[in-house]
């Protein structure tokens, strides 16, 4: 049947507050902490929580160690962070962060227009990031454009696979496929899980509204992590329109539906959804976020 | 593995015509013919063309018969049009619609609020249209609410099998489960095809981000025909904001990366779905719409 090999629960990171933001104006690090509370209420435990990048170069990341030092360590709440180099990787680090995330692309031209290094540099400036983070903090390597380039096209799985391997054996602690431009589909999931495993996490976006129904396949596949941003913010650059990032709130209302346990509270963190699109100054494109969980009901009509 | 249970092909049912344009600002018939026609050129094959209901109340359907007119009968195309009693399929058949869709709903309140019927009243309106209809005009009853009402909640899926069952017996041709609001998940839809069996149509809506997965699922599990409305126009008038129908766009993007057939090239109803997006005057929501296939890429960066 349908419903079989859908597990019994899964993890979700959220990246709303470093992914979601870094493409809006910039938000006051009191304002990020603010949120990242409000996202833990809702029990969220995995959270990428700021980026340690040039102020100059991405001014709506400033201020990550103010924001890492104003939610503090957390008993049984992993806080990541995203470093595109060893000094971003100490600074964090210092800071006190839990986990570090890095991007190497699958696209070669994606990588030179996004990071302006070629994906065997930024290999090896991942690998430099593992030597620093050393056993003690967890690196997750995440490859962008793992289901196809809005440049090159599809990319072939065994490509996507030997990159995972090369950053695995240069000590990433676990690996994230995203797809960066929402060119995923079931099949193309299904293709790249063959040849990399099921251990490892999916970070989805909603360009052509697929967001969903990857997730449900690659959970059916085996997958055990997602990714997936508060409201639905952020995405590429390169992506037009409110098609960003999978919404967390969607994501948490099908596996309320289907029975799988997230740990997160859909009622607060559709709260939290709210102070998203608060601190952002306008809606956010989560479908769920505008029309409430299913089971909320309407009042009954008049007479 | 996941994509076994995927069939080689899919029918797909455009109703955007009708369902789409109906909540829409009047659209003139030349205009709506004008996207039919454009629809038929991308290769749909069932469409839902018009609605013979008062023009006094619902007046963005007006002109229907002037609609099937403009279009005429064509060989290997199946023009639906919606009736919500005995005397629109009367008009319907005097202007040689091929078939007539009519509604019922699963959920009283929604009856009450939507036709201002019981579902008693409505089911014997049916069984009336299928008699008028007789055996050369197929009648497809919509079953509204079928995963859930927002008034009632949950309904149970033995109530919409029992609700098919009386209106099949009644001399529907077919029975149509649509989410009228949203509520279905992968797991709702198995519930309910455990019990009507999967020789339904679906009529899917986004109004919580969940078109895409649900038609997935339900196809997984046998489903073979599918409404869907171009550009996604349409949609409950009780869910709000921009959630309506899933979109064509979006089925027909995904199932050409399955390679499931659906008989529509997806180029050319992008290019129905820019006149849609004329003549209702605003943008569509579809998101494949916004983006362009998963095929077409980007110019290379500069350098």
């Amino acid at each position: 049947m349908t419903l079989a090999g859908l597990p019994p629960s899964l993890v979700v990171r959220e990246v709303g507050p470093r992914d979601g933001l870094q493409a809006e104006a910039p938000v006051p690090a009191t304002a990020r902490a603010r949120l990242i509370e409000a996202l833990l209420s809702a029990g969220v435990r995995e959270i990428e929580v700021a980026a340690f990048v040039s102020p100059k170069a991405v001014p709506s990341m400033a201020g990550a160690a103010e924001v890492l030092a104003a939610i503090g360590p957390r008993a049984g709440v992993r806080r990541w962070a995203l470093v595109p180099n060893r000094r971003g990787a100490e600074l964090a680090i210092d800071a006190g962060i839990d986990g570090l995330t890095v991007t190497v692309s699958a696209s070669e031209t994606y990588s030179a227009k996004n990071v302006r290094m070629s994906v065997a540099d930024s290999v090896t400036e991942a690998v430099h990031i593992c030597e620093t983070a050393g056993p003690g903090v967890p690196v997750d390597v995440v490859v962008s454009c793992a289901f196809g380039s809005p440049y090159e096209g599809d990319i072939a799985p065994a490509q996507v696979a030997s990159l995972c391997r090369v950053v695995l054996d240069g000590g990433a602690t676990q690996i994230t496929l995203a797809d960066t431009t929402g060119m995923a589909s079931p099949r193309r999931v299904d293709d790249v899980l063959a040849l990399t495993g099921s251990d490892v996490g999916l970070h989805l976006h909603e360009t052509r509204g697929a967001g969903l129904v990857n997730a449900y396949a690659a959970a059916q596949a085996g997958v055990r992590r997602f990714d997936t941003s508060v409201g639905g913010l952020g995405g590429s650059p390169f992506a037009a329109g409110a098609t960003g990032n999978l919404a967390t709130e969607d994501l948490v209302n099908l596996c309320d539906d289907l029975g799988v346990e997230t740990g997160i509270d859909l009622e607060r963190l559709l709260a939290a959804s709210a102070v998203a699109a608060d601190i952002v100054g306008h809606d956010v494109p989560s479908r769920v976020a505008a029309a409430g969980p299913r089971s909320r009901l309407a009042p009954a009509p008049p007479g």
